[in-house]
This record gives C-alpha cells, sequence and structure tokens, in this order.
C-alpha cells in the first residue's frame, strides 16, 4: 500500500485505505467509496450500456467520478471490487453469462485493471449483495440473502466467510425445479422456482402487466385484475419455497429478501411471512427453522452490492 | 493437557494429543482413537441400547475400552468427540429430537463428561461423517455429503469449515417437500425428499422388503419383483433431486454419498449419475456444475462420522 501526500477527506483513515465499489446492473451501475471504517464516503449511478466497450467505460467513467468527487486520484484507491450478473470465476477474474449486460465472457478484472491500475476483484452480485447486506445491517452468524429480481438468486455469508461455492454457482436456486408439472424455464427444466418467484415469472403470469410488473401490480390488483391477482399470489408462494428451500440447506439465523420486488411492500413481505407461519403450523419439523421470524428485508435505496463488492475487494 | 509418563503407542504424538470420537447410532456406536497426525489407532464396535441410561453407559465403556486398547487412561484423552442422530445445540452440547436412540432431549455433552472426566463435544452425525469424510478422502474446497440412510441428510465441509447453520439444522434437506402431489412425511409436509430418496422411503414404496429393503432390492429386481424396481426407480431419481438442491445452493466441488443405501451399489450409484447426466443434457445451465462427474462414494467400513466427531472436538 502506497503513502500519499493529499489530505484525507476522512478523519480516521488514509486516503490509500479507501475502496472502490460497483454493482454492475442491466440498466445501471452504482459506485461508491468505502474507507477503512467500512463508512460510505461518496456515492455515483450512472446508465450501463450493453456489450463490452459499454461496460468497461462506464467501470472506468465511474472511478473517475468518485477519484474527483472524493480529493483523490485514481491510484489512491487501494482496490475495486465490482458486483456483476452472471458466473464469476473470482480466482481468475472471468465472467461468464452475463447476458444482461450483453457481455457472453471475458476477463472482467484483467480488463478494469488495465483501464485504472488499481487491483481488481470481481464477485457475482448477489454474493456481493449478501456481503454488503451483512455489513449494513450489522448482521452475524449464518446469513441468506434472498434477491427477489428479474431473476432469483441467494447469496451466504457464514460468520463473515461469503459461501461462493466451487465454481461461483452457489445460491443460483432459481433453477431448482420445484414443479415438475410447472412451466417451462429458459434454463432447460420445468418449474424453476425462478419461474413463479421473480419479475420474469411475474410477466409470464401477468402480461399485461408489462414490462415493470412490480410497479403497477398492486394497483391493478386494487382495481380487480384477477390475473394480477393470481400472479401475486404465485410470487408470494413460490418466495416462501425458496425461503423453505435456504431453511433446509443453511439453517439462516437471518433471511435478507432484497432485489427490486421487495419494494412492492406488505402484500409481498408479509406475504411470505404468513405463507411460512401456515407451513410452520403445518410441519413441526420446519417449524424449528423459525424461518417466519428469521425474515428481514433490506432497506430501499441501500446500495449493498457495491459496498459487498468493495468489502470483498479487502481479501 | 497434561503430561503423561505412559509410553505412547503411537511413534509420532504423545498420549495426551489423542482424541477419541464416537458415532451413536440408532442399532450401534462406533467408537475410535484419532492420533495427532489424525491416524486411526484403535477402534471399537458395541450395540446401543436405546433411552438415556443405555446410551450414555455405552459411551463411557467405549471409552473406557478404548483406553485399555491403547494403553491409557481416560483422563490421557484431549478430549472426545461424539456424532449423534438429532438437532444438536454445539455450544450448549445440547441434543434434541434423537428419537431413533431414544432420547428426546439431554444436555448430552455434559452427560458424557460426568462420566468421563474429559471435555466433550458434540456434533450432528451426518456433519460429523461430512468432516470425517473430508480427512479420509483427503478432501478440499467445497464439499457437500450427502447420507443415503434410513433417513435422508446432508453436511457441508467448505475450505476446511463445517457449515452447521444457525441452529445446527442446516443439511435437514431430507424434508424439503419437491412434490405438492407425494406421499404424507411424518414431518407434517408432503412429497419430501426423503420419502422416496432413503431407507424409509424404501420401505413405503416396497414393502415387502422388510425392515431392511436395501439389503435385498437388488435380488427381488432379478427375481423380477417390479414393485422393487419401482421403489428403486425413485430412490434414484430422489437422490438425483436431492443432489440437484446441493447442486444449485452450494455448488460443491466434491459430493460424497455416504449411508447404508450407498451399499446397494452400482444400480444407486450408476443410476444416479445417469440421471444427473440425462438432467444435464436437457438444461446447459445445470451442466455447468457438473454434478454426474462430481460424486465419489464413501468407501465401505468407512469410520467416517467418528473420525470427524474426534476431529471437531478439537476445535
Amino acid at each position: 500500500m502506497t503513502s500519499t501526500d493529499h489530505t484525507p477527506t476522512s478523519t480516521t483513515g488514509t486516503l490509500a485505505e479507501a475502496q472502490i465499489g460497483m454493482d454492475i446492473g442491466g440498466t445501471k451501475t452504482a459506485g461508491l467509496v468505502l474507507d477503512r471504517d467500512g463508512r460510505i464516503e461518496a456515492e455515483v449511478t450512472v446508465r450501463t450500456p450493453s456489450g463490452i466497450d459499454g461496460v468497461l467505460d462506464t467501470a472506468a467513467q465511474v472511478v473517475a467520478t468518485l477519484a474527483e468527487r472524493t480529493g483523490r486520484t485514481v491510484q489512491d484507491f487501494a482496490s475495486i471490487g465490482v458486483g456483476v450478473p452472471g458466473q464469476v470465476d473470482r480466482a481468475k477474474g472471468y465472467l461468464r453469462y452475463a447476458y444482461n449486460i450483453g457481455i457472453e465472457q471475458i476477463d472482467l478484472a484483467a480488463q478494469i485493471e488495465k483501464r485504472t491500475g488499481i487491483p481488481v476483484s470481481i464477485d457475482n452480485d448477489v454474493t456481493a449483495a449478501a456481503i454488503g447486506a451483512v455489513h449494513l445491517m450489522q448482521l452475524g452468524g449464518t446469513v441468506a440473502y434472498l434477491n427477489l429480481g428479474t431473476g432469483l438468486a441467494a447469496g451466504y455469508v457464514v460468520d463473515g466467510l461469503p459461501i461462493r461455492g466451487e465454481t461461483g454457482v452457489a445460491g443460483e436456486i432459481g433453477h431448482l425445479p420445484i414443479d415438475s408439472l410447472g412451466r417451462p424455464c429458459p434454463c432447460g427444466q420445468f418449474g424453476c422456482l425462478e419461474t413463479v418467484a421473480s419479475g420474469s415469472g411475474l410477466k409470464t403470469y401477468w402480461p399485461a402487466g408489462g414490462d415493470h410488473p412490480g410497479r403497477v401490480l398492486l394497483s391493478a390488483i386494487a382495481a380487480g385484475d384477477a390475473d394480477a391477482q393470481f400472479a401475486l399470489d404465485h410470487l408470494v408462494e413460490g418466495a416462501a419455497s425458496a425461503i423453505r428451500v435456504l431453511g433446509f440447506t443453511l439453517d439462516p439465523g437471518t433471511l435478507v429478501i432484497g432485489g427490486g420486488l421487495r419494494l412492492v411492500g406488505d402484500p409481498v413481505i408479509e406475504g411470505i411471512r404468513s405463507t411460512l407461519r401456515r407451513w410452520e403450523a403445518e410441519s413441526p419439523f420446519f417449524a424449528q427453522l423459525h424461518m417466519s421470524e428469521r425474515i428481514q428485508v433490506l432497506p430501499e435505496d441501500s446500495p449493498a452490492a457495491a459496498v459487498g463488492a468493495a468489502i470483498a475487494s479487502r481479501s
């Protein structure tokens, strides 16, 4: 770590001990600076153009903007952590199958390092969000993070250590088939959890909801749209099933619900809790997990994935 | 740790650094001495009488026998690790719901400590077997252990660290419902994995198989018993489903199959592999986990749970 003669903007850390965290998503990229005490010093959000060049330009631009806003040069940062959708080989810094940012495969860490000159680590965005949620919500023990977004996936942190699996695929529970009579999933299987408990599932069950069905779901239900109600019921039951899977496999003391669909609010969150309570009443064995009481919701506008990516870049 | 003037029976360790490991099961209790290099120095197996007194007497007897066989006094052992079925609160040394050894609840660690005078740690038997399998089979990375026994459950070791969950229930995937139209499970749910992929599942599908259906399954199939074939097919498909659950949730680099039903042999093990290969051919997303290639089988007569319990008693 190099010393610097810039005036620190934080009273507790030297500039060189700060990290940049970045969450590259399908529509926007969120970046932030985390100081050595884990506090957010500056944030920026920009649109993500699709494809390799767009993503790399965006990453470089976010880094430059954060340097400028915190009175640093880019080289003053200790590291950059990047959360991305897709299959991440963290050891090699390699990203595959990141279709919603228009990338088939890329040596992402090396490419961002080349443009910025500082060490880059990459992580699956849901794992990064799990790490960030643990930090921001001050959680300990066994934590599972369930991302109820366009897709469905989970991340885990156990006693402070992220669990990523052998090839970075741990937590892809959206593609667990739970109903052999269910709908076909683009993954090639049938009745995957994601076909019901996700934004893409909502679209299938309720095409009238358009591209962002979560935003108009409650008003449609209030107006008497039976298909919207049906889609919500399936979403809630599917999400509760996902939580049951996480309960029996990992026994998390805290189950954090994140992702855009959590913002639908009580009809989703309380719906999940009451579904779990019903199942707990039916099964003492399931009841011992207390999953209905272990649910917490990631606060709105929480930059969990960017924070988690920054933290993960330290190790 | 106290020093001792007994002659060491191992050339590499002092006596006081040895641990006792014990696997208390429904029919028998296996005990062994693990030296400081992790080698098995002595083994003993005795019947397990049901109920609290029977279990505690058995534990004390196993410890005394192992001391005698290795030329030690009981106090020469550094610790005792015990693997038991049921819900284990490891921190408190408390065991609940261990119905197949006839125990509702007990402060097991304290009770065995009282009878032996040395520190005792307890662990769920499947988690202990996972730890032991990692040691005996020299595995690393993310390892899941699937116990195909009377019941169905899993244990995990990630980079050498056992994952037990917040309340010791992690890995109870036998009670994950996978088929809402499936058979009722004693746990209160329907279509749990354990209702098909276990010894108890075999009994339900093939009552003619008696109390140990796994031992006579292949000969019955060879003799043309269609029910036995049907039960085997369900067992194989259910076990493959359990492995798919473990794949998508944990992405284990190695999936060890343990438990008595593994000894049915190729019709089970190769049946599982070919079922997974069929699913991999249907889904590129599932194929990326390579689960069909990641399966290993715990060797016959491997005392994995006792070894794992001994190792876990060190920390």
